[in-house]
């Protein structure tokens, strides 16, 4: 009695989790990093029930790349300690953030951003550094100057974050080490000048090797990709994409997973017993080790997750890996997008 | 008096569209390929306002690769002539396209696509056949046979499709027209055995060297990206992201457009008088040829459109190019997922 659906009964290209392994995951970063020792980035899933359970195993604090990240969280009463770790400049934004009810916090780098900040009711700024990937963030050497011009403004400096992107992709574990140690070297002479209590940094990457940062900004571990999956590290892979073979011949196969359901600047995805070809946009040619036929589901793997996502606008949660899996929860990726909804 | 948008004052990253390179686009297109030669590809802006404007301008018959593009289309009144360009073998998404009270042609390349179609009340298909590329269709000398099947279950078989994807891309003319010609000499042997008034094929990259296609299925061409407009056709980029800049020093500056507002299959996008350095999830860092400072705008330039068009909820539509033209529209990206919205 009742209607099971199964992940092979779910209109295609949808995204699925396994629950089982998503739990685990969860669970094996908590254990490594407890409480206020993760921050966990919502980039990487933009989802609030997801939020939420990491929410329950006792991280509060949460970083974002974008305003509406840190909005929809506070309008989910994820209040408690929110990182903008990204700058911005935009008025109207970063005033909806300081009026949202949650402890803000934005990272700036230039007195750009301090103005920004200061002129729109923020109050809480971390000094973000360059740690060695060519993007935001001021050199050290000036960092506890900036820090000056903050206070100076009226802002409450927090401390400092440095991101070491460059590093947490690497495979070689000793090499990322390395890395991770000269960058977080950095941040720690940037913050002997700042002050504080907070050094944010670190990554799925670098959960373990950076022991620097007070707080590790990972949000990759949860979902996972292939990307990540190669660097040895104790998280599964607990996203997919669903797919339904439409076409199949002697040589090849084809399903409805293409470029607008894939983050693909990683490069393509991968599907089990197969070896993935080419992806077009609403399609995956793919050659199986075992025949399959139209209408049978496979699963697909992001070589990305973050961008992955961004495309979904929700996740179905399956009470095991596989097609036959039946689907026992629905998260809406709620966090998509620059803006909340209108 | 009256407030007039900026494209600098759009809250970034935002899609703009350059109102008079677009027209010209479409009218250029127009003219090449009047009326029922041209068949306008949906997939590539998502948006039936751009469509509108495509069948004011005496394209009526319109090209899907999902079928929720063509219930949307189907729902905003185009409903003259509306093709799957795909394979579909979703009941309930066949059953809405056969009810959603237009015109519907759907591709069929299989014993189980032809039965999807038959048994949710589909009455017009034509034969996908493979000219070249390794994705959906059936071999040529095995068309016409297929042919008999679709007419057996009660279908009524239109012609014939084939998309030369392999050749829209090639840069130079010749070796362009070369392939094109193979594939269509194909698709013409397999509609000599299929029958009906349909050849379907083409794209923007072929849309002057395919003269075998009865209707060319073109989408690209009134939005463009860096990688047509390497072709030297004539067709404008006429669509780009503006962003807002968040960091800059003396080496690079960063800007908020990256991985989750452009698709990246096509690789990196470009900026003017500026060198594009990577993509990260929010960011693009490049090197500009002259300073720019924090809060400028700048605009991006996607190489791939359809995968960078699918991210984004609007088109804002400008008077000029550059980021001090006005804002004088806004179409909805509303053709976006795989099922209409519940």
């Amino acid at each position: 009695m009742g209607n099971v659906m199964r992940v092979a009964d779910l209109p295609t290209p949808a995204l699925v989790v396994n629950t089982p392994a998503i739990t685990r995951n969860l669970d094996t970063m908590s254990a490594a990093l407890p409480g206020a020792r993760l921050r966990p980035h919502v980039k990487a899933h933009k989802c609030t029930a997801l939020a939420r359970e990491q929410a329950t195993r006792g991280h509060v604090g949460f970083t974002c790349a974008t305003p509406r990240e840190l909005l929809g969280l506070a309008d989910a009463g994820l209040t408690e300690n929110l990182l903008l770790a990204n700058e911005s400049v935009a008025d109207a934004r970063l005033r909806a953030m300081a009026d949202c009810g949650a402890n803000v916090t934005v990272a700036v780098d230039s007195e750009a951003t301090i103005d920004a900040a200061a002129r729109n009711g923020i109050n809480n700024v971390l000094i973000d550094v360059n740690v060695g990937i060519p993007r935001c963030g001021i050199p050290a050497d000036e960092a506890g100057a900036l820090a000056d011009v903050a206070r100076a403004r009226g802002l409450t400096v927090l401390g400092t974050m440095g991101y070491e992107g460059h590093a947490v992709l690497v495979p070689d574990r000793a090499e990322r080490t390395t890395l991770t140690d000269t960058s977080m070297a950095t941040l720690e002479r940037a913050h002997a000048a700042v002050g504080g209590n907070i050094l944010s940094g670190g990554g799925t990457g670098t959960y373990d090797v950076n022991t620097t940062a007070t707080e590790i900004q990972a949000g990759s571990y949860a979902l996972m990709d292939t990307a990540y999956a190669k660097l040895g590290i104790p998280f599964e892979l607990a996203l997919a994409v669903v797919a339904t073979v439409i076409h199949t011949n002697a040589k090849w196969s084809v399903a409805d997973c293409g470029l607008k359901a894939l983050g693909m600047d990683h490069g393509d995805p991968t599907i089990d017993d197969a070896t993935v070809i080419f992806c077009s946009d609403e399609h995956v040619t793919f050659a199986p080790n075992t025949p399959v036929r139209v209408g049978d589901r496979v699963l697909v793997w992001p070589a990305h997750i973050d961008p992955t996502v961004a495309y979904h606008d929700a996740m179905h949660l399956a009470d095991g890996p596989g097609v036959d899996a039946s689907v026992i929860d629905r998260w809406a990726v709620d966090l998509r997008g620059w803006d909340p909804p209108t």
